[in-house]
């Protein structure tokens, strides 16, 4: 088992990686349209724990087990991992708006609709969504890989994913879920995205479809305690830590875990969903020690 | 020469066969999320000209010249022609917003954030863009022209494409342009996409490079002149016959053709890029009839 030292290191390695990665290959504040470019580049560079680019990469490393990625898979990865931080960072903006959940403050900052204005808010978020497409359509791998990532990353951005679960959570204001109802709505909104995010590691190394499974399992478990975690901290954290307004859900009356299951049951629930997720890839072997230290950070995580 | 009867036969067969596409291949009104997903049907499905998706086809035509598409070269044509109109369809969607254009009419029937509101409106947009890239990523042609595809709809339609047009657009009001610096702007906002359009079809059916070299003079005078003619019909036409409200442009300000170069000359302008495009596919034979078609189509109309 590695220390905890070195899993730190692997985690800041990747978050740099990709945030270099953006950095160099989304267009330049000064490139006109200069304050769409400086607007864009200011939702998608302020920072954000890059969870998903880590998952392609952890994901990447355990699906070519214990062989080397190539050279150029290893750029593949780059681009993938930029691909779900910027449909990720588009979300986000979108969701900030005030005809959506209109929040002010997102990772400590003002948020892109007040930094800059409506129209440029929604502009960043149409135009992050088609370079997320075209990083893909650039990964330097097999044609028939390179589409497959198109579809998938589609799909999970789309309305029967990542939109479909947010049109859910907007209709469900002042509305009793149940919980699979809850669990759904999810596994849309926050899960698909987290998914993809795995599958796409797969996909760039190659996995085989046994190994796929394992990935996907993984997945579905760490998405399902990612939203767990993020209700939980809604209502233990302080706004300072979260970098976003706490409380909101319970304001907003917005059904969470916790509003439909209770705080313990909810850190119950957390615990199982960390020990399927390691279960689901210890037929990886060690190349899936970085999803394994994946599960635990976004299960321990305090904001 | 094919008489007027039979061009309007072709593109009538046309809107037709993208219609149809879209209607048995976008998510059905009743799948979950049943809201989203209705919405997303009226934007798309609710008429329009649809110039874009007879584009694709004609420019597939085109690209065979004397030969016959494949049938799976014309299912692939249906994919990129329904493509093209969601991305279109989406780009209404928000520009419509109050944030933006804040309109209520479009194709004579309310906005989609009139007849649902303005989150379903934001979500209508963000769904329809991936959809449109699962489209062509289920294209049933050679996986590196299908990668071509993708790459070219994500620039088209991103921030140095068509929403960068659109952020020099709302960042233009009350200001004086110049006439090389409004032909920048058109070309990106409008001319993109109608570019993009054409290429697909030469991608889709195999074109070599002097064929879309060819294709991309067409389409360029032809995306230049789509803009000029919008911009006469501001100021020419009633709001009955256009489908959204006449003398728009004009009230808010912004600067068109005609504010710029005036009325007559902006007819002239006219004439001289009919003839661009109609010069640009002569060596394209008898198959460059409906993208001839579609020149005229284009120029001559009244909404």
């Amino acid at each position: 088992m590695p220390n905890k030292e070195q899993n730190q290191q692997w985690l800041e390695q990747h978050i740099e990686r990709v945030a270099h990665f953006l950095e160099q290959n989304m267009p330049m504040a000064e490139t006109t349209p200069a304050v769409l470019h400086e607007a864009m580049r200011y939702a998608v560079l302020g920072g954000g724990k890059r969870v998903r680019a880590a998952l392609v990469y952890a994901a990447g490393e355990a699906a070519v087990q214990n062989a080397e990625l190539s050279s150029a898979q290893i750029k593949a990865l780059d681009h993938a991992a930029a691909a779900v931080e910027l449909i990720h960072a588009y979300s986000l903006v979108h969701d900030d708006l005030p005809c959506m959940d209109d929040d002010e403050l997102r990772r400590g900052r003002p948020t892109v609709h007040v930094a800059y204005d409506e129209a440029t808010a929604m502009l960043v978020g149409d135009a992050l969504q088609p370079l997320a497409f075209e990083f893909l359509a650039t990964m330097p791998i097999a044609p028939a890989l390179v589409i497959q990532a198109v579809a998938a990353l589609a799909k999970a951005s789309g309305s029967l994913g990542m939109v479909g679960g947010q049109a859910i959570d907007c209709a469900s204001v002042d509305k009793h879920l149940s919980l699979e109802e809850l669990r759904q709505m999810h596994r849309m909104k926050t899960g698909a995205m987290l998914e993809v995010s795995v599958l796409l590691g797969g996909i760039v190394a190659g996995a085989s479809s046994p190994v796929r499974q394992r990935l996907t399992e993984y997945a579905q478990a760490v998405g399902l305690a990612f939203q767990v975690v993020d209700d939980i901290l809604d209502v233990t954290a302080d706004t300072a830590t979260l970098g976003k307004t706490a409380g909101k859900d319970a304001a907003d009356n917005k059904p969470t875990y916790v509003s439909v299951m209770g705080l313990e049951a909810s850190r119950q629930l957390l615990a199982e969903l960390k020990d399927q997720a390691h279960k689901a890839i210890l037929p990886l072997g060690n190349g899936a020690q970085s999803l394994q230290l994946l599960a635990n950070f976004i299960v321990d995580r305090n904001h």
